[in-house]
């Protein structure tokens, strides 16, 4: 059917002051042409390097769906409780962080395959990488009396990860390719070590040390007055997974013209 | 026209305890993920291996679709009634399966075609797996009074299959080729018998064998307390899908760079 | 603007009763699940069969999108009048044939066109096929006094295509080329015999030889005790279009491999 | 958000006498397919050709979301107002040729390339085709009281296109390079001078020589009795677009297979 | 769900007159098509200009992309307020420029790439035109008491890039590099001079230096007499935007050609 014309009677223009459903669509928008990109170059690269930047392209293409959601989820808050109340969509949040941290763990092993990185490496990197995000959304949305223990669970997972990737076996295998691997590599750990700390500090934030204060928890994050949590990842997402990609990009361009 | 500009006056956020809706949109979202891999991967392929990837894709796409729609059937009916009576979304689920299944059933065919299995092998586990699931749509959806005979009879199909897989011609073929087809046989082997049990068992729970409680047709599986079972199909079809696509891609990776 | 979260005050869920509904939904899927096989599968097969494949899965993808619209179409008047008074989408299963029938006589044109069929040829089929299709609407939708005049009409260029087929010029060409030609040509005459044999059927059904009991124009079909026409015609359809595709498709790979 | 569930408490099927509502869709699907068409078997031809089918392919998929948009504009005026008082999609029409005419108009410098046909003849049937578009929506839309002079203006830029075509510098090109060349140009410009001149004949009846009758701008075309200009512009389109397509491909397909 | 068929009780035709919805339409349209092309003509190119080519896609698909959703606003803006309060969608405009605006930046290295075009001077005019567009959103929609202010730190990085491209280091290094590499490069040189002029000339015309009338925030633009910005923002942005690709394409086929 889909024959649909209704309009408002009251239309309500965007806010240029509405950061958040700006950076949202911002976002949504680089998510999507980010996607493009990477899918459309693959035919470009020869086949060792093309599972690389397909991950990177789904990486944002599944970022681009979720920005488009909650985008949306926030401009009806907006429109329903007005900006000052809108309502942040952690809940989408962590849907795409289940299933594209995960994935950029997946991009550590696919670089360092030649040198000789394991499915086992592979499968700890994503096993910790899911226990970091199912701990933090539990502790977030569920049990927030318990929010500390489930952070820190969250932050164990995370550091083990940071282990791997700075001092453990996935570094060595770094050192032992060398050259361009070796610099893509360490440029990908240090997105790991600062730009994924906006994550705990939000959750830090979100659940303000085990919810003192009793913030219901339809409200994570609507600090009326305060910082902005949701610009502050929308920003650090579009750097964390675009950057991100186009490193591995940079390799695959620097390593083919070889 | 859709030019659409409606808003709730009263806002709805998305509640953090809706593990069924939170699973609904993962699971979308990674049927879909998987889907795009799959199809962009295909081109890495000799055109020997690019139906399997292909009909791994399309199981993975078809999934997706139907659980685009059966989170947005989860959604509108919790919005409707409440989070604790939330209405399953069977009726999709079985569209779903009539297509996913027998498509699952057409792959062990491809992987055992070049140890020369027969079209008459790929026609038998398809219709095994057609009787299968039309007899447990009509046991659940329309003759519940008789939800064991019908249950029987897709049980029945069901151990056939996993017959023809473990033990019969399936099987034998496995073996005649060995190495790597032999292998991916073996784990898409235990897909069936373990992976696919959750749904004999979603089938005894949502028909309580013969439903003696009287309960409605139109709550399904809807236990305000006890066992989430979408929950439980949910996680299950994400592996038994894009895991069951995953075993095939890596036999085709292992078996192309030789 | 998009933004939008209406929601019923009263949910309905999808009954497992209504077959006509539910076929309408694996139809669309299996076309859709179709239409990406045949358009996927185009790069396998040389230049030579493209063209095959690629009507074969615009045939299915016309299809889909009409059974998109013709699920709604039904659900909606489910919704409205009750699932008793489900009204039929003749109207968009005539847009969908007038589309695809003649595709699917332009299928036996590049089937033959190695063997030496001529563009008159195809147009003869594509002319007694549009023929069929409009004397068929005309008499079910406009002017249905004259249903017996308008059906003969139809009925007629049917027979025509079935003559040219079974015994006329196509089928000459078809037994010079032989081999497998020949056989996959054999069996699309058979759907043409036996699987369009449906849709007069339908005919007499929905016109009643000249609608002597003065059914009105708008009801065509919705029969509240009966044959369901449209559970025939969405599995018959489905046979039909996805049926004759692979049909086409198993000569491509049969004749590429040699 | 998406999530959706309002139906009509009075459900209105499709009239089947609706034949704009009819032709619209049709023309919407056909457009849609032949888009699917063009763009897929572009990997058949080599890169010369390409070019020629992919703008065929762009001047049908332009037409096709036009169609969509028409349809549903004109089904949402049908269902406002009746189909009595049907209210004419020409805003939409005018969008559709400014972009389509043009290309048609670069499809015959593409075909003239090899035989030397210069930027600047392209860029001459562009611009005539511009002021033929313009003038006439500005006759047709915005200043009726002088609809004979914007009329003739465009009726100058559309002849000055058929003299190039069929006697000027596109014609004695055509004849240099002769063949199939010469073939498809010739049918081609026959297009121009026989298929286009539905559009002067809409013109002149939307306008009525200067709207002496005092016709509201609002009203163009919905003629309660009378000739359904929709009708003959929906099948002029389709023959108009898919049929000049359809010459460049079969040009493109002789000129390959040499 | 999906399932939809509100209408409107009064229908309100689109107005002929609206000629800024007109242009959004076409503009809309335009971006599809011309991505459509360049992202389909992408394989007849070697993968040297591919890169070029794709962006040249990307930055006409962003835009496309956003033309959709200013045409939307502005037509829900109309039906509610009507066509002489139409609301600017300016807020939509900074999110497509900030993502284009580098692009075509990015698209001035792409093309000196070969000629030695370093990653520093990518990256400076990356920031050069993010500043400019960052200062540019300040001052108009956050800012307004300082737009002079604003509006001099974004003319500023506005210069430094026509500096850069007209005589500096970008400019050096398409002299070097001479032939169609210059020729192509002092085009797209004067499209940054000329065509983008439009911009500030749009925000001075908006802020009204400073403002001093006190227009609302959320009335920008919307001059009930006077100059349309938004009809030349629509006709310019296509111009510039698809212009800018089309000499890129250019290049590329006189560069591939030899």
């Amino acid at each position: 059917m889909e024959t649909l014309s209704i309009l408002l009677a009251d239309f309500t223009p965007m806010d240029p002051k509405d950061y958040v459903g700006f950076t949202f669509f911002v976002g949504c928008m680089a998510m999507m042409a980010a996607s493009a990109f990477f899918f459309l170059s693959m035919s470009s690269f020869d086949s060792k390097w093309r599972t690389s930047i397909l991950v990177s392209g789904l990486i944002t293409f599944i970022a681009a769906v979720h920005y488009y959601y909650m985008r949306d989820y926030w401009g009806a808050s907006v429109a329903a409780d007005g900006l000052e109340n809108g309502s942040s969509p952690i809940f989408f949040r962590y849907v795409d962080w289940i299933l594209t941290v995960p994935l950029m763990c997946v991009e550590f092993y696919l670089i360092l395959r030649a040198a000789g990185a394991t499915k086992k490496l592979m499968w700890t990197l994503i096993g910790a990488s899911t226990v970091m995000l199912v701990t933090g959304y539990w502790g977030e949305g569920v049990d927030r009396d318990n929010a500390w223990l489930w952070g820190l669970a969250s932050g164990l997972a995370y550091f083990y990860i940071v282990y791997l990737i700075w001092f453990g076996e996935a570094k060595a295998l770094a050192t032992s390719a060398g050259g361009e691997v070796l610099k893509a590599h360490n440029i990908l750990a240090k997105f790991v070590l600062i730009g994924w700390a906006i994550y705990p500090i939000g959750y830090m934030a979100g659940t303000a040390f085990g919810d003192p204060e009793g913030l219901q928890t339809e409200q994570w994050y609507s600090f009326a007055a305060g910082i902005e949590m949701d610009v502050i990842y929308n920003i650090g997402d579009a750097i964390n997974k675009i950057g991100f990609g186009l490193v591995v990009y940079n390799l695959a361009v620097t390593s083919s013209s070889k």
